[in-house]
C-alpha cells in the first residue's frame, strides 16, 4: 500500500536540508550577536489562544482538533501569540527588555498553491518590555541585518498606525478596523465606497487619502501638515532618526496597516526585490497582546520572517566539507574500520557497508561524490601504506596513514 | 484571560534552549562525520501510515484528527514510518546504502508523567539498503559514538530476533507475537502461563527459557548448543566481530524483543547508567517496512535516541560566549549605536532600549550577566575614548575604541 505525504506539505531531501540548515545558522549567528535568546513553545496550543488574538474567523484557516481529553487544540498558525502566552506564564519576572527569538514550524489550512505550504517555517523576534523608539528601531535594524547577512536585497517600508488612527479617532472601533483592512489591501475603490457608506466627514476622507498617499523624503513634514504636532508623529520621527544611525534605507508609508488589530504603533514590511507577486518576506511592528493574555501593560515589538520564502530568494548555498570513503577488501576490513574511525575525527568518512568489491566501492564513492578515497589494499596494508586518491583530479599517491591524514587535514 | 500551555507539553526558556541546541550540535557533528545526511518529513501524516506499521491499537496513543478536507491525519508518534514513506516516494533511485538522520519532534497522547511528555524530541538514524552485518554494526557503533561524544555512559545490549524466531518457528504468527511481547516485558511468569495455554512443546519451552537466559562471554556458543548452526547465528557472530573492531563494549541478550513486529534481525538497546527506572535512551535494530509501504524488498537498520532523556543525563553544558553591553547617555546614543554594530561583528552586544540612565544601564548589564560593559560617556567621546569594564573583576580602563575591540576580540 503506497501512502503519500499530506497534500500541501513537503519532504526535505538531504540537499534541501543542508541549505536550509546553512541559512538557519547564518540567521542564528546574527540574532545571537544582537543579544537575542532562543525560546521554544509547544507545536499545538489551546485554540482559544489564537481566537482570542485574531478573532473566531481564524478558525477557518487553522488546523484545529479535539484531543482525547475533549480539549480544543490548534496547530500553531503563528508564533507571536504562543510567545506572549509563554511570557505571561513564565517570564514576567525576567529583567526587561526581553530579547527573544524563535525558529519553528507553523500550520495553516488553505488551498495549496505555489510557494504556499500547509506547514511552513517562521523565524521571528519578540522584544518585550520597551515602548521606546529605540526598541522599534533595533527590531527593524535587526531584520535588515539578517537579510544583509543572507545577501538578500530587501526593500523596507515603515509606517506608524498611531497616525492613521489619529485621523480616524472620531469613528467607532469597527469602522476603524474596516478602514484599516481596505488600507492594508491598498483597495482605494473599496475604501471610497465604504467611506460613502458610513457618511465619513469630508475632511476625514481628504486627510485619510492624503496620508496614505504620502511618500518621499519629507513624509513626516507632510504628515504633520495633516495631523499637526501629535505624540505619535514625534515617536515616529525618533524611530526614523535612529534608522539613519543604523544606516538603514527605508521608504515611509503611512498606508501600512498590517491587517491585524493588535498592532499599536510602528509597523514595517520588507519586500524581496527578487520575488514575484508574493514578495513580502518580513513583517512586524509594535503591538499589545500581553494584557489580553492576562499579563500586565507591557509593550512589545517584533517581526516574523517567512523562512520558506527566504530559501527561494537566498542564493547562498552551503559548501560541503571535503569527504572521504575508505576502500577495502574483506581481508583489510577490520583495519579499514579503524582507519575510518580515525578519519571521522576530522571529516565525513564512509566505509563500504554492502560487501562490494574494490571496483564497486570506488564507483559508489564516485556516485555519492566523496572528494577522496583512501584505499587499503592487502599489499598496501602489509607495507604499512595506504593509497590516497583525489576523486576530482584522479591523482593518487601512496603514503603512510599518518601522512594521508595530515594531507586530508589540510582540506 | 489567562491561557496555559497544553497539559503534558513544555515551554523552553533561553537557558534550556541553549543547552538543547548545544547537545543537538554535538550529535549533528558526530553523524555528519559518519557521512549521514539530514532529511525532514511533515509534522503530520495520513493516519494510515502509522496503523499500517503498528496496527490499529496505536490510534489510542496518537494525536489524530480529521482535517477540513475530511482526511484522517495524525501528528507523528515516531519517525521511522515517515522516513520509510519518504524513501518509497522520493528516494528509491538514490545510490545504496542511504545514510539518513533526522532530529524532530513527535507526539503521543498518554497520561502526563515525570520525564514523559506529549510532545518530545527524537534523534534518529536510518541506514537503508544493506542487509550486511557491516550495516548493523555501523549503526550500533554510531549510536555509541554519539553517547561517547556526550560523555554519557551507555550500557549496550545486543540481540538478534532471528534466533528466537527460529525456536518459535513451529508456532503461528499470532503466538510468536504474543510470546515476543512477554519476552520484551521480561515477564517470565506470564510467558510460562501463555506457553501452558497454547500447549507449547516441552523442548520449545526449554529452549526458549534457556535462550533468553543466556549471558556472558560465550553467549554465541551457548546459543549454538540450542539452535545448531543457523544462518541467523552466523550473521550475529559477524556483527559481534565488527563491534569488537569498533572497540564497543556490549552485553549479548537474546531476550531483547523490542515489542515491534517489524524488526527482523539484529536488535539493540542502550541504557543510561545515570537514569532511574526509565533508563533506556536508545533502541534500534534491522527491520523491513519498505515493502509494506509499497517499495521494493529493501532492508534497513536504524535507531532512535530520546533527546529529552539525553538532556536529563548529559552533563555537558554550553559555555556562553563573552558578551558586552554598550552604556551611553542621550547625547552619545547615536555613536553608541555605531559602536554596538561594530561589536556585533565579533560578539553578542546589547545597547539600552529603555532610555535608562547611566546607573540603571549598568545595573541591567549586571542583571542579564554581560561579561563586559563598554561605556561611552560625553567626556570620553570628546576625548575619542571609551571605558571598558570587566563586570566580574570590576576592573576598568580607558582606551580608544580600536583598543577596546582588540581587547574584547581576545575573549
Amino acid at each position: 500500500m503506497k501512502i503519500t505525504k499530506p497534500r500541501g506539505t513537503r519532504d526535505f531531501l538531504p540537499e534541501d536540508m543542508e541549505n536550509r540548515r546553512y541559512v538557519e545558522n547564518i540567521i542564528r549567528d546574527v540574532v545571537t550577536k544582537w543579544g537575542y535568546s532562543e525560546i521554544m513553545t509547544p507545536t499545538f496550543e489551546h485554540l482559544d489562544l489564537f481566537t482570542l488574538k485574531s478573532g473566531d474567523a481564524i478558525v477557518g484557516e487553522i488546523y484545529n482538533f479535539t484531543d482525547k481529553g475533549n480539549r480544543e487544540m490548534a496547530l500553531r498558525p503563528e508564533l507571536t501569540a504562543p510567545v506572549m502566552r509563554m511570557y505571561v506564564n513564565e517570564m514576567q519576572a525576567t529583567p526587561k527588555p526581553l530579547k527573544l527569538f524563535y525558529f519553528e514550524n507553523c500550520f495553516r489550512y488553505e488551498r495549496p498553491q505555489k510557494g504556499r505550504y500547509r506547514e511552513f517555517w517562521q523565524f521571528g523576534v519578540e522584544l518585550i518590555g520597551s515602548r521606546q523608539a529605540d526598541a522599534d528601531a533595533e527590531v527593524i535594524a535587526l531584520a535588515m541585518s539578517i537579510l544583509n547577512a543572507l545577501d538578500i536585497d530587501g526593500k523596507l517600508n515603515v509606517g506608524h498606525l498611531g497616525i492613521i488612527r489619529y485621523i480616524l479617532k472620531e469613528l467607532d472601533i469597527e469602522q476603524q478596523s474596516q478602514i484599516m483592512r481596505y488600507v492594508d489591501k491598498k483597495d482605494d475603490m473599496g475604501l471610497d465606497d465604504y467611506l460613502d457608506n458610513i457618511n465619513a466627514p469630508a475632511d476625514l476622507r481628504r486627510n485619510l487619502f492624503e496620508l496614505i498617499g504620502i511618500s518621499g523624503e519629507d513624509a513626516i513634514i507632510k504628515a504633520k501638515e495633516i495631523t499637526g504636532s501629535i505624540p505619535e508623529l514625534e515617536a515616529f520621527r525618533k524611530i526614523i532618526e535612529l534608522l539613519d544611525a543604523y544606516e538603514i534605507k527605508y521608504t515611509i508609508d503611512f498606508g501600512i496597516a498590517r491587517g491585524l488589530d493588535y498592532y499599536t504603533g510602528m509597523v514595517f514590511e520588507i519586500y524581496a526585490k527578487d520575488l514575484g507577486a508574493q514578495n513580502q518576506i518580513c513583517g512586524g511592528g509594535s503591538y499589545q497582546l500581553i494584557q489580553l493574555f492576562g499579563g500586565g501593560d507591557v509593550p512589545s515589538t517584533g517581526f516574523g520572517i517567512g523562512f520558506d520564502r527566504i530559501m527561494e530568494v537566498c542564493r547562498k548555498k552551503t559548501e560541503k566539507p571535503a569527504s572521504v570513503m575508505v576502500i577495502c577488501t574483506e581481508k583489510t576490513r577490520l583495519e579499514a574500520i579503524e582507519t575510518t574511525m580515525e578519519l571521522r575525527k576530522i571529516m565525513p568518512a564512509h566505509i563500504d557497508l554492502m560487501k562490494r568489491n574494490f571496483k564497486a566501492q570506488l564507483s559508489h564513492a564516485n556516485n555519492i561524490g566523496t572528494d577522496f578515497t583512501l584505499i587499503i589494499g592487502e599489499r598496501e596494508l602489509q607495507a604499512g601504506k595506504v593509497t590516497l586518491k583525489d576523486m576530482k583530479s584522479g591523482n593518487q599517491e601512496t603514503l603512510t596513514l599518518k601522512e594521508a591524514i595530515a594531507k586530508l587535514n589540510e582540506y
